[in-house]
């Protein structure tokens, strides 16, 4: 495993593998330290509580630094065009940033929002694309406009340790927000249920589909698995005969940017309810949080037994030391030896 | 001990046992390494400089992971109210978010300041008492509205360092600032200096007492360990016969949130001076720092060898060492086992 | 060697003695983790990407807890003035901050650029000065008004892994800028390469000179090392003979905070460029990063096998190492038995 950034570069029994991994390490932690001595850089060009956190605690554990930085903030903006003359407010170009974080540490992460502007430019991932350009070391994807697989990875431990997810009902539902957010946590929760083996449900108001090629990601991973792949804009019919309900709201691209519709029926008809859930098969309730109470999710279900979002959510932790370890073992000894 | 978050909630014998866990990690260091393998989450929702590096550099030395996180800036802002539909600025629950750190870290320590519009609803504490009831783990205040608990341990080790505290004279001035400051250092070190039995004086000028509650736990603390409680204006007569004198300004209840006079005459009259100094039985001078040098103190008291505070700065290294152990003593395992 | 804050304050085979520490640990690690259960404080007031992660990976791979600390943002303005009247915004003065960091850390350093008003200001460094004054572990600069001997330590480091530098030539070259930059890395350079026995060649447009004394302890350095020191404006002929070519922009003296020269004909007369490098002895490429790309070296110098400004900025985490050895090995042991 050379990078870890895309869910679809890699194979079902590749992620099932990092799964498997992260299980075992919950249960009994490593008996050495294999990152020892070692550095991990964490570049954040927008917040992050879980995925920093998680990550610090992975390294640490492990008995690695992990240095975190808010690029654009504690340093500079960052240009990543090439042949470009730099007169304006990037004062350095990723050419030279991230072969340089590459030499200092032994993998280098990213979390890049999209911008939010032109969905044709922020499918791109031009920053994570660069980063993965320039690095010689592992590169881990910590969320992008496409793409949060570290997340997809503990959504399928959460569920693999409630249930054997084949030809389980996989239920993800559109929720409303306030803003009209990225596309990367749907798209990875969808694709992970689908290398689980699970049966995919996309419910989603009309003007709300997922992009082309990411449904193709998911369509391929289900056809691999042997799982059906559904889209409806029924709700609560869709609902029925759940094993999971995974919550979570994303922007239209047809009006890229732009909120969702905030009137109370809409809203009401896309919250997942507690009177939803009871069409269900007794369904987990997951979302990656952080998630806004009553809004896309109400207190009655969020504060039930079958809410799983906390477990989720520490199994981020887990998930992260498997990729860690995975991505590292393949890694050559220390980066400085290349010159030696 | 689970929490520590008040003195209040833990009896003299308890809070002298930290001090005295404190004073013997001063001279030697632990053996072995207790936090190996652990982390500990310092949320700070206002700046910090001593509490951050004192308790980074603790956790380091006993072997742990500091997760340093700026809520509400690396993060976005939380939300504490229950049932509100959350479709303002905050997108994260503390419900969620506490748990969560809970889960990562084996311990979770918050700083947030009062909010200076409500002394009611400061006084409150809603954030800290967010933390406590929706954590898991250990709950560590960093300062809030009403206490500084680990500033009033490190108070108490300072004096004893110096000498047998029990019927010495404390003095507790108020001090000129520009703003109008929170009253937790002083409740906190008053509290403290009671429980090593010294008489407390508390000199401040009309219109600036304690809180009421505050008092009473102070007066309580007196009575328990056979000090004598005043509130007095009188300034110079105040100092006469101190052991110590502990400067800290903070804001008028009545005029919440308002900066106090700025007045030379008033200034001049609440100072910290060497000539008020002399009046006392060759007193030390204590501040909890930062301290603005010739406002609250002359720079003759503050530059003398009376001075103190650099001192009582390095032991909140040690006595938020003696606050990690006794905390993380009492805790179970790792709490990822609560699931296993 | 008690702090390591200006290079000329170094004798030359101090210099050379921690080029060749960092040369034999960029081979092999060091075997024991002299810096465990000890930390470092790195302050910055300006933001960094190569000096906070070298020298937090130098310091976690020495066994040691990096704490990094943004002065004024993470923290409170801190204040250098003495005698003053503390009623604006600084709350802190460091005549208490760096005392009570030196009792938590085992070194302490920092990071402040010049403010850009007034030269002469600027110069006397008030922040450094103001961080040796008052600490009493030793002192590292990150980078000064007038210094950046970090960053010329791995300077040197660098030329001396390709060549033998005594008797070869030097090029400083000033480059073209959007903004009037501080002096220190030219500075810093040009004396690490005269104490590498360099010739060196300063080339800069008329009004563009580096500060007399920045220039006498060039020249000192070149004496001493019997290496010859010109300055020149004309370019391209300065580039013959070259073995090397270091750029950096760097603001004129006279017309202090401005910004140099824009127009297309100043900016290529000064801009690196392969035709100017053709007429080197197939000199190397340095720069000290972050560099603007087709603004002070054209991509085709910068991408071709001459440039070796990533292993240039690799060796500041040796060098990192090296310095924070020689700074510890020389201290007391715990700066907190001061106190026993």
């Amino acid at each position: 495993m050379k990078h870890f950034t895309h869910l679809h570069e890699h194979s079902t029994a590749e992620l099932q593998g990092l799964v498997a991994a992260a299980l075992r390490l919950k249960k009994s932690p490593l008996p050495d330290l294999p990152l020892a001595g070692r550095s991990v850089a964490f570049c954040f060009m927008n917040p992050s509580l879980r995925t920093q956190v998680s990550f610090e605690v992975a390294t640490a554990a492990l008995g690695g630094h992990p240095v975190v930085l808010s690029l654009g903030q504690d340093t500079w903006k960052v240009e990543h065009r090439e042949g470009i003359v730099m007169d304006g407010p990037a004062a350095e170009h990723l050419k030279e940033a991230v072969p340089v974080l590459a030499r200092y540490c032994q993998a280098v992460a990213l979390r890049s929002f999209p911008e939010g502007k032109s969905w044709q430019q922020d499918k791109l991932e031009p920053f994570l694309r660069a980063f993965r350009k320039y690095s010689e070391v592992p590169v881990i994807n910590l969320e992008s406009a496409t793409s949060h697989p570290c997340q997809g990875l503990a959504d399928l431990m959460t569920i693999q340790e409630r249930m054997e997810p084949r030809r389980k009902n996989f239920l993800l539902t559109w929720a409303p927000h306030i803003k009209g957010l990225p596309q990367a946590v749907p798209a990875s929760a969808a694709e992970a249920a689908a290398a689980g083996g699970m049966n995919v449900t996309i419910a989603r108001p009309e003007g709300y589909d997922l992009d082309p090629e990411i449904m193709q990601r998911i369509a391929r991973r289900c056809d691999e698995n042997h799982g059906q792949l559904k889209v409806t804009d029924q709700v609560p019919e869709a609902y029925d005969g759940a094993h999971v309900v995974y919550a979570k709201s994303w922007g239209s691209i047809s009006r890229y940017g732009e909120p969702p519709p905030q009137d109370a029926e809409f809203r009401r008809r896309w919250m997942v309810t507690a009177e939803k859930m009871r069409r269900t098969q007794s369904a987990f309730f997951m979302h990656c949080l952080p998630v806004r109470r009553n809004l896309i999710v109400e207190d009655a279900v969020l504060d039930s037994p079958a809410s799983i979002v906390i477990d989720q959510a520490e199994n981020r932790l887990h998930t992260s030391k498997a990729v860690l370890l995975a991505l590292l073992a393949s890694q050559r000894q220390a980066p400085q030896e290349s010159l030696c």
